[in-house]
């Protein structure tokens, strides 16, 4: 089994260093040519931290045709709102046999991917997963050092079509035991809890932030006001949830069972855990939290809450206050349906998730 | 002539203060029953600043029947949010030939006060104006002692009938020689400009005042980003100006007009604007920015824009935004349509306000 990771950000090189130092045939690739050459100037990965090893990998490259070629399995390691571009670039070149893992997809991202690689003029379709978020929590230091601060106990993965994921579950029990077959990709895509904890509290901060105060994010920038607003875009998100039959989990349980905090509220919790101390807010408006949570999270959730009639104010309002902050028409460039490759039909969402 | 004031607040303390120094017979009332005594004890009104002087009034109590008793002139000086009640209790003795002058009336004053009246069995209607602000800029520095730091050049005033307003300019020629007929309450109405400066940057700076943060609320509070939304909601409201040929203000030539600055935005005029030094956010979400200007501002803007198909969706998401943080139902208990007592035609409104 040999593996491409498309992207060389933090958790690209994390996971291209993880998988070869298993002795796995890794190549690299990203956009950014400085960054591919100094990777190559440095020769290999070394990880530090929960885990620690070194190895080389077989190949770092801008290309993305090499990476992909005589490849099983292609893992996406991008930024969310990079999927779209990666899915057009590689459509031609991908084989019925190879399985894309979107790590993590956030909302929809197998959806978009699928459509657009059809769009695309990919004749032989792929397996196409998504896990519900990186398995690893880490941070490159240099170009190739990248320290691990946390590994993920559990990580759900699902999958179009929906009966390989426990394939691929099965392919990686040695690599990521933490891998756990969900039913659909509803269940991965609905349950983005980045999307829940980042906006709100960005926006209901952005005097701040826009000032380049410093202040840490969970435990300052969130008021038992701003927890009150998170609660109810989560509430939003969970009637989803409810009216499809898919079980998902709320900020509360999240924060219970990846982080054994038990807490009354969504403010005790998220003030409370110790995890986050001294995770900072962002410097920039022009920030992940904002641009890839908002078209890549909130607005796919809007357009499949609105495929079953279910309105979501807050959320609506939230892509409403990030679209005229930063001068952006994230609907229409975010996740909607059509970039989903649904109509309106709930019938069709259902069919192509099957 | 005498004068009902009502509301003992800052600005219904100066301005019952002012009309008495004028030598006019001027009884007080407010519902707040500690203060009320406070300026029985007190006896007289100082006002200082801008305004030097002294006076009694005729009357202070809690019991607004007596005050408004063979008066001419009741001036409404409370939050926005308190004239429903007002006009509520008030109703059953108002008198044909009396003139009741909301100061100011937001967004929707006169309508939702004309309304009000009716609905509480009203026989005869008043003529009922609004000032499109507050004359005085002024703070009790004491129960009684009012510190007056401004007093505006121009004053626009609108009435229904909106034919009255002219000769309510009249009778005040040698009073508030400031009044300005307008042609009717759309052009004091849609010219609210609190509206528009207060709740998009109280609401993005919302952790900060949260926290009980100190910070100027516009030099510090308004960021590039802010001032953008902000330009973007000021021309939803222009935009309903211009659909019915009402000539407004903008964010921009109010600065001019009432500051004298000259600025290329928004955002250089607000934070420069060296009148606005010293002004600090409010302590708490529970502050007028939110309470008067979301419900007696920004919700019935959205409601006459939508009599004329006209969509807001920045503005719609900040009383959305509001909503969520305040746990409130803006939209519900704010100036919505049936508040105004419109329908849902624009004809309606028209002949209305004519």
């Amino acid at each position: 089994m040999n593996f491409a990771v498309i992207g060389a950000g933090n958790g690209g090189q994390c996971i291209a260093g993880y998988l070869s130092m298993l002795g796995y045939s890794v190549k690299q690739q990203d956009k950014n040519g400085e960054l591919i050459k100094s990777l190559q100037e440095k020769g290999r990965i070394k990880l530090k931290g929960k885990v620690v090893g070194e190895a080389s990998l077989d190949l770092v490259t801008t290309d993305v045709h090499q990476v992909i070629e005589d490849t099983d399995i292609i893992m996406v390691v991008t930024t969310a709102d990079a999927h779209m571009e990666v899915a057009q670039e590689i459509a031609p070149f991908l084989q019925k046999n190879q399985i894309v893992i979107l790590n993590p997809g956030h909302t929809g991202g197998a959806l978009e991917f699928l459509h657009t690689i059809i769009q695309h003029g990919c004749l032989n379709i792929p397996v196409i997963a998504e896990t519900q978020d990186l398995l690893f929590s880490c941070r490159a230091v240099s170009v190739g050092e990248v320290n691990v601060s946390g590994i993920k106990r559990v990580m759900d993965i699902a999958s179009i079509p929906s009966e390989k994921a426990s394939e691929v579950v099965d392919l990686f029990k040695d690599i990521f035991p933490q891998f756990r077959a969900r039913p659909n990709v509803l269940y991965t895509s609905l349950n983005n809890l980045g999307a829940m904890v980042h906006p709100v509290p960005t926006l209901l901060n952005a005097g701040r932030i826009e000032s380049q105060q410093s202040f840490d994010y969970y435990s300052e920038g969130i008021t038992k006001g701003i927890a009150n607003v998170m609660e109810q875009m989560d509430e939003e998100r969970l009637s989803i949830g409810k009216a499809l039959g898919v079980d998902l989990t709320s900020i509360l349980q999240w924060q219970y069972e990846a982080y054994g905090i038990e807490a009354d509220s969504i403010y005790e919790a998220l003030t409370c855990n110790e995890s986050y101390i001294g995770i900072k807010a962002p410097k920039t408006l022009d920030s992940r939290f904002l641009t890839e949570d908002v078209p890549c999270g909130l607005v796919p959730l809007v357009n499949i809450g609105r495929l079953l009639g279910i309105e979501m104010p807050v959320t609506q309002s939230f892509i409403e206050t990030a679209n005229s902050l930063l001068r952006k028409d994230y609907r229409k460039e975010g996740r909607n349906l059509e970039k989903l490759g649904i109509k309106n039909h709930l019938e069709e969402l259902m069919h192509v998730i099957s």
